[in-house]
């Protein structure tokens, strides 16, 4: 990496924090110099506008988010163990970034705000939406999962109740919300496995 | 009401679309003024602080909510048909003031910020698990609801879900994540009936 291609990656990490926490409206290029130590003209070099920045900092963000819960993925057996661990691994460590889920910040901070963020986040929601459908798929293929089950359902399930959840827990500073969000997401994949109890109904 | 606390309740009932679009940094009192057609001093003549004005704002979008996903509650009978309608009305009318549900939006906007509105989030939060786990109870007392059922969890499972779709379907700008968790918190309310299916384990 060139001395400019460095200099804008620790830019971006050292960004990355003070979006998630602030938002886009609270988070100030001043905060941003203050973080990296540079002046105005070196921070205008690397990024022609403070939405730009953002855009930059959110993916860096999302990435290691992403990273974060995915890593490992590949060492588990089994579509439904798989699901489980994606529950665990958000529950575990929703974000590496301080600040919460960068996906639901943006998405909140978004919605009715700067439209390349919400692009953004609306493409990190559908690409979560895509692996989770992918692997519901491949455990209904694999009869692990009951073949009346809806990926798309079920994916939804997963990302509402663990980003709601994370909302609450970060609330209220207890791990609770988490926790117990958890077991309902866990009781869901119950009724969907293929060798579940008997008499539940898809969801 | 005088005329000095109608003034002061109309800003607050335009502010609270301002604010709970833009949230509390994106929100300036010049937008207040320019939504108000009042002067700065006019303005500051009722609210000492953008601060004290963001928080009766957001008092007032809550209880708008609030209202509107409890009333004619009291009309249906059952604990578990009651839990299915505030499924049902957050569905249809997740929030009466733009910007969708202002309690999410203030929780994200505020876990990393102002700590006055982050306490009136957390107080929100709340209030409604207090709300649910009551109704879970009076369920688990009336022999409607299994009586090995945790009511915190089903009151987190459902606030997280409906809070996290509502988050994925404002971003998409469809009602599919709404109606898709409507469901799988339907199932989860059928696993807890007492008269739900058997072999169903208790969530």
């Amino acid at each position: 990496m060139s001395k400019g291609a460095n200099t804008r990656q620790r830019i971006i990490e050292l960004a990355a924090p003070i979006f998630n926490q602030r938002g886009y409206a609270g988070a100030s290029m001043q905060d941003v110099m203050d973080a990296t130590g540079l002046e105005k003209g070196g921070l205008y070099r690397h990024f022609s506008s403070k939405e730009e920045l953002a855009a930059e900092a959110f993916r860096y963000a999302l990435a290691n988010a992403v990273k974060t819960r995915t890593e490992k993925l590949g060492g588990v057996q089994g579509t439904i163990p798989r699901l489980r661990f994606v529950i665990e691994r958000f529950v575990e460590a929703p974000s590496t970034v301080p600040g919460g889920c960068p996906l639901m910040n943006t998405a909140i901070d978004a919605d009715d705000g700067n439209p390349v963020l919400r692009e953004l986040a609306r493409k990190g929601i559908e690409d979560w939406k895509l692996r989770l459908t992918a692997m519901v798929r491949e455990g209904i293929s694999a009869g692990e999962i009951r073949p009346e089950t809806e990926p798309r359902r079920i994916a939804h399930a997963l990302i509402a109740g663990l980003e709601g959840a994370l909302m609450i827990s970060r609330l209220e500073g207890t791990q609770q919300a988490l926790v117990d969000v958890r077991a309902t997401l866990n009781a869901m994949l119950d009724a969907i496995a293929a060798d579940g109890p008997s008499g539940v109904r898809p969801v």
